[in-house]
Order: structure tokens, then sequence, then C-alpha cells
């Protein structure tokens, strides 16, 4: 039974009318070929059915997963509240991803399942039946009582990982929320993430100018001196290796990625452009400064294609993948 | 003579302290593995031989750039006041490379030279010596008689090219600086600029947002909404195929750029991230909407290496081959 775990990852559907189930269970179709662990559904088997022709094996305990996941995709059945149909999202298909992740998340937290991963859910759907956290990091983050100030959104591919210090702010909106201590609460998560969740002993941390050339010394915006600087000195005399602010245009071709193990953008796009670009079927969302390990593919519900047999599980073995990954790191790293 | 040019382009050194002569004489080194038709090296012949033991090929006119292109690298000599020294930047150099500019231009502008390309300069150097210009675009665009607002700055590699709406400003100022005119004005000179630099008969152009997720329906920024679908619609009216506002972090992934032929992005960093993270070696700077064909590297003088040999010449290169491509497409196209 060696390099096998015999708790399984949980991973939510997301909206069972979204292309969470189809990307899934294509996994479990490839679970080989990706290089996975065994992983337990959690969702409305009905939407695994509705775009899939592979054996669901339900299973009332979580225990069971391992054991069944040779035979067929391991499913925690949660039903949604009326049928749902893949392309049409509906309130019953937000209440059922809602309760997914709720069972996913509570599996993870108490022990039962690894770690989590979710699917892609509408956060339009989600705020429409009453949904108060801005996505589900912060609901996640919620339930496992850390202050959302104090968790970091990770992209991460193969050759970049970055984290966005403001997520989903007008552009005009950042400077103004950015401050000193945010910019040094999100650069520790990632640097902490980094140690506990990739085994990375020493991590370097660059971080991103708000700016075009970071400033220019004054000339093109002071943030970089007012905010930025000074949370790089925080960072810095608690013993981190920072380096920053740096001109974010130059900071995501390879040579320049080969000097840090993370990059800290001060906004949505600059740490998203350059992930995609160089990372699109393959980016996954990994929440650090939780208790447990929560990873998410970085792509939406893809509502358009749902049901088409053209959604790319890529992303999502990348995130099952990753999620595994960290739960042997933090089995060797000292907690924190 | 087929498939020679008998006038060649013109390349002002840049700062004479640079990485400019070395890169140039580098180009020359390699012309045959590079590809590079006939060109004229425009500055002082010293810098060039204090980093660099080829054969320099001075000449008086023009004219004999093409006949001594093969036995060395021809000169049209621009004296510095001062001897400089590479890596130290001098009141000397920037005037060398302001008066090897101007030279550079003229030629081309006279239909002595094919193009110009320009080395990279020190703004700050320039400023000092009371250059007036932000930089050497709007200079070339004085020089040819073109408002600034209707020239635009392609950036361009392999396999993206991306134009910026606005360029050195404060991140928090881009929404002010954006109009409709404005955008409507920079996407018509790329639209136009595709069509006659890069021979695209029907060219496609893909607007970028300015918020995440575009302003995802103004619920994060309203300037999708009030500015730039307004561009939009004024440039689908004259008959241009434009797609946008999207999502700008989704817009640079292969598959999404193999739908357009050139994004409009409304601030620096979204034009240069996904640039440079594709395309660090090779990007070339290209003028679209003058009279003439001017491209540059898309690097700085890179006065810390300079006179080391460590400088690479492959952007150079790029911007010399882009340059004669785009001579090659004008021919063919028709005058606007």
């Amino acid at each position: 039974m060696a390099a096998r775990f015999a708790r399984p990852i949980a991973i939510a559907l997301g909206d069972p009318s979204g292309i969470g189930p189809e990307v899934v269970a294509k996994c479990w179709d490839s679970r080989a070929r990706f290089g996975l662990p065994p992983f337990v559904a959690v969702g409305d088997g009905r939407s695994v059915a509705a775009v899939w022709d592979g054996p669901l094996a339900p299973i009332d305990n979580v225990e069971d997963a391992d054991s069944a996941f040779d035979s067929g995709l391991p499913l925690l059945h949660v039903a949604a509240a009326e049928p749902t149909v893949p392309g049409s999202p509906s309130a019953a298909g937000a209440h059922c991803s809602l309760d997914s992740l709720e069972l996913a998340v509570g599996l993870a937290r108490s022990g039962s399942a690894d770690a989590v991963v979710t699917g892609p859910v509408s956060k339009q759907q989600l705020y429409a039946i009453g949904f108060t956290h801005p996505g589900q990091t912060e609901f996640v983050a919620e339930r496992c009582g850390i202050a959302a100030a104090n968790v970091a959104m990770m992209l991460a591919g193969p050759s970049l990982r970055t984290v966005p210090v403001t997520t989903h702010l007008p552009l005009a909106e950042v400077g103004r929320a950015l401050t000193p201590t945010l910019i040094a609460a999100r650069g520790r998560a990632t640097l902490r993430g980094l140690q506990r969740n990739f085994g990375i002993a020493e991590p370097r941390l660059a971080v991103a100018g708000l700016n075009p050339h970071a400033g220019e010394g004054g000339a093109l915006g002071r943030e970089e001196i007012e905010l930025i600087e000074p949370a790089v000195a925080m960072l810095r005399s608690e013993g981190w290796q920072v380096t920053g602010p740096l001109p974010a245009d130059t900071m995501f071709h390879a040579a320049a990625r080969s000097r840090f193990d993370a990059a800290l953008c001060m906004y949505h796009d600059q740490a998203l452009i350059p992930l995609k670009a160089l990372h699109f079927e393959e980016g996954v969302n990994i929440t650090l400064g939780l208790p447990l390990v929560r990873t998410a593919p970085d792509h939406g519900t893809a509502f358009d294609i749902a049901g088409q047999d053209r959604a790319d599980p890529r992303a999502m073995a990348a995130a099952i993948r990753m999620a595994a990954e960290c739960v042997a790191n933090r089995r060797l790293a000292p907690a924190p």
C-alpha cells in the first residue's frame, strides 16, 4: 500500500449544470495517465450520469472511497432539490453546489479526507440564493476559522506561481485597497505556504510594483514607495527572502521566473495574465494559510459548453495532483 | 539582385554607453544566421570599436552601405563631443544618441534608407539635455508630422502583438486618461498598421477590458461600459473586425491568441506582461501610423552589462528583420 493514500481527496463537483461533473469524471477515466490518487466526488450523481457513461460507485461512507476507486468513480451523493440540466444554471443547482462544498470541506476538516478540491461554481447563482462570501476561498477560510486577510489565493502552474494581494476590485480602487499590512500579510501567507505545501525550506518571494516600471522612483506613481517598500521591509525584517518591488513586465520570462518561488502581485490581472498566458490548460488555484489543503482548477463553470463532452480535464487533474503533493509535503514539514 | 535591398536599413545605435553598439555589431556578425538584409549603423564608430573586434566599414554616403555590407559593418559616423565609456552614461553620449536618431530618421524620411531601427537610449539622460518628447516614438512621429495620438506603439513577438492605449502613467490615472476617441484612434492606427506593415488584408483586433473580468457587467468597474464599448462600436461602424472588451487574463493563451491579429490593451503592463512573458528575447517595438517603417528592440540601454560582451542580440535582429518584412509588405499594400 506504499505511495497509496488510504484517505481520499474530496472533490466538490461545483455547479451541477457546469463542466465540474464532466471534468471530474474524465479525471477518473484518465486517473492512471494523469497519475491521480484515489478521490471521491461530492455532488449530485445525476449530474455526472447526464454527461458521462462510465461507472459510478456510490458510497455512504468516505472510508469506502479507496476500495471503490478501482471499480468506479466514488460518489457521495448530494441530491439537488430538482433535477439540473447541463448548461442551464438554476437555484436548485446553486444550493446543491453549496451543500457539496460544505460536505467536502467538512470531510477535510474532520480528517476523513486528505484534502478538498473544489469544482467551479457560479458566483452569480450563489449570490442569488443568499451566499454572502465573495467566493469559495473565503467560505472555506471562514469554515476553518481563518480571517480572509490571512489566507492567500495562489495560482500555480508548472513554471510559475502568483498570488494577487487584491482580487475582484475595479482597477482604479486597487491603490486605495493596498496597505503595507495587507501586502505583508499576503506575502507571509505565501511564504509559509511555500514551506508547508510545497516543501521549499527557504522560499524566495518576488513582489511586483503596481505602476509601470515599478513607479520609476516615484515619477510614475508613489504606491511602491509608500505601500510596497514598507511591506517588503517588514517581511525582510522577519527573515524572509523577498525582492522588489519589481517592474511587473519583466518578472515573468523564464530567466526571471527562475529567481523566485512565487510572485506577489498587486491586482487580479497582474497575477492572472502571466499565469494564464503560460499555463492556461493546467492552472491550479490553491488557498494558502488554511489548516487543510484546498485546491481548485483555475477555470469557471463554462455553462456554454457543459454537456457537450468538450471540457478539458487537465486543470482539474492538475488540481487533484497538486492537492496530493501538498498533502505529502505537509506530512514532511513541521507544523507552523 | 532579387530579394536584396539596394537601400539599407538605418540603425541609430542609441546611447553609445549602452548595449546598442554591441548588439548591432553582433547582428552584423550573425547576419546570415539571423537572415538580415543590409543595414547601416548610425552613431559613434568609437563606441562600436570599444566593444567589438570586427571590421567597421565607415562610409560617407548611405548609398555605399549595400556594397560595403559584405566586408564590414557599414557606419555613418556621428562623433560624440567627448569619448564615451561603456556603462557610464554622459551628456555627450546623450547628445550623440539624439544626433544619430535625427540622422537615421532623416535618411528614412528622405527615402535614402528603407526603414529606421532605433537602439536603446536613456530617457533620463535625454531629459537632462533638454529632450522634450516622452520617448523616441513621439520624436519620430513629430519629425514625420503625425500627432502622437494617431500613432500606436506595437509590441510584437512571434505569436503575439499588443498595443497599449496608454503608456507611462501611474496605474491610478489610466481610467481618467482613457476616452472613446483615444481608444478608437489607437485601434484604427493598429488595424491600418496590420494591413500596411504586416500584409493582413482583413485584420482582427481584440480589445481588452480595464478591470478584472472586463468589469463583469459594471460590477467591477464601469470603464468598459462607458469608454471601451463605445470605442469598439465606433471601430465596428467603420467596418473593422473588432471583439471586446474581453477579460484580459484569458486573452493571451495560445488558443485565444489565434483569434486575433493584435490585442489593444488599456495600460502599459497589460500589454507588456504577456508579451515579455512569452517573447522576452525577441520582442520588437514597432511604431504604427507613420509614413515610414520604424522598429526597435524591446529592451533598454542595460548600462549594467554594457561592454562586457554579455548583451543578447536577438531582439535587435528581430527588429531589423521585422523592419525588412514591413518594408516588403508596404511595397505590396496599397497606400492608405
